[in-house]
């Protein structure tokens, strides 16, 4: 297949290209920069561009026989901030890709949608599918209304999807932006012998997924009939305080943490139940949360922080 | 209580404005332009304004203690032709809405959702508030969309709301906009000796609910101090046919009807369950169908046609 990877310079969609072109698929890049660890990658055609730039994504549409949509300009912790420009950037955007696919007669599409931050604070673990949608941050509620859109799409014009809800991923190659992921924060933090910043008592747990995983099931999604939303998770818990004991573990030093007051919008439990994504894509996380935080710690260890 | 209705200059809005004013309520109006088919009511301040203009929206706040939100620039029949706008005009508007309550300390909103669009096509008949949300317009995603965005308020802020999903509301002083409202169409269409489009074979049903018991839930969800989300509507459903049927008896005229293939964005039937407004807010449909038909067709019927 001819796949479109929008936002494949970023940490997940580097693992996507690679894990697509293993499976001998021509893959094209739309992001607004380069991968900032890598250097192009041979037999992988790269369009910088806007995503919200019609013109660019028109000219990345040709040609192309599926697109996976990684792209998200915000993050959910800040997300908040500016609720419009997360609409503006990532909800009207994702509407025209629709309008612009179905233009091109392109009509297979994967969207990475937030298993952590789309249900809000779950009723009951592990979360299915099924469960009522009450994110409480924007980054959360964007990504339900673009699930809406994509429905609403197939439902009217065919068009064939996959929505995989990832929950917390992790791995080599993501940038330290902000306080996004706290695995990769709490290492990057004991490379630079920096101290972590924890809110709450550590208790709250998440369901960390391998970023190699993650890429595994972007494939198996690509690869199957099935029309569908997915989690895609470990399908464990872990808590911030379990974490931060691993890490120590595997980088043989203790990380230094400041521990603050609760955040409103952080949820306090979340896992994911994965069982729909073995039984239907054929997929399930590889990764152990040890062997996860052991590769990510030996590529980050003698790097430069970007 | 000092209440700010948005969009009260509207269908809907003009009959909440009588009902707030007959339970003592200074009431201010914000819209685009006045009544059409009244005078300004004495002891209504009118604002006109876009609600895009938050110039406009922080003025109108000003002594407000509460806002009931009726605005929509869209309707479900012609959303889908320009979803962006849709998302422009009523999402991020409402969004910055939110914010400006917030920095205005206006703790309470009753909003307006659309019972008609939101479900989608219902799983199981009469739909519960809890069924999953899948609207197949444009229309109904936004209004999922500000719901969510309300609710996070809510959890965030703690914002005070009542949303009412409202089926398909009709009566008098409902302009002929469109397609919007097969009871008002029908009758306009037959005051005025044309026919009247219908798309599919007649068998689709909704749920009719009388504008003036809408308003009464308005009223209902001000007084209460509940936080939730609620269905409005009439509880029953009629079907195209039938209410072409109703339609002759009461006017005497036998409706000119141009039948059309279905359109795949029309949900086949829906019924709200409403027995949590009942319950919660004290509210039910008091106006039984044919007495609505009546009182609207005695207001429609020598009047001209805006």
């Amino acid at each position: 297949m001819a796949v479109l990877v929008l936002g494949g310079s970023g940490f997940i969609g580097s693992y996507v290209v690679d894990a697509l072109r293993e499976e001998g698929h021509e893959v094209t890049v739309l992001g607004r920069r380069p991968e900032p660890f890598r250097h192009p990658q041979a037999g992988v055609k790269y369009i910088t561009g806007e995503f919200s730039n019609k013109n660019a994504i028109l000219e990345a549409l040709k040609d192309t026989t599926a697109v996976v949509h990684l792209i998200s300009s915000t993050i959910p912790s800040t997300s908040n901030i500016d609720p419009v420009l997360d609409i503006n950037e990532n909800l009207i955007s994702t509407v025209n890709l629709l309008q612009l696919m179905r233009d091109c007669n392109v009509n297979k599409l994967i969207f990475l949608s937030s298993g952590g931050t789309i249900y809000g604070v779950p009723e009951k673990l592990p979360v299915v599918e099924s469960h009522k949608l009450k994110p409480i941050c924007s980054y959360g509620i964007v990504k339900a209304a673009i699930e809406h859109y994509i429905e609403m799409e197939h439902f009217l014009h065919g068009l064939n999807y996959v929505i995989l809800r990832v929950s917390n991923p992790y791995g080599p190659r993501q940038a330290r932006v902000g306080v996004q992921g706290l695995i990769n924060t709490l290492l990057w933090n004991t490379v630079r012998c920096q101290s972590t910043k924890i809110w709450g008592d550590g208790n709250s747990s998440r369901d960390y997924v391998y970023v190699e995983d993650v890429a595994q099931a972007c494939v198996s999604a690509l690869a199957s009939s099935h029309c569908g939303t997915y989690n895609v998770g470990s399908g464990k818990g872990q808590t911030v305080n379990e974490i931060i004991e691993v890490v120590g573990e595997i980088t043989k030093k203790k990380p230094s943490i400041e521990r603050l007051p609760a955040r409103g919008f952080d949820v306090p439990r979340i896992v994911l139940d994965c069982t729909a994504a073995a039984r239907i894509l054929k997929w399930q996380a590889a990764t152990s949360i040890t062997a996860g935080i052991h590769e990510t710690w030996e590529w980050m260890k003698d790097r430069e922080e970007k």
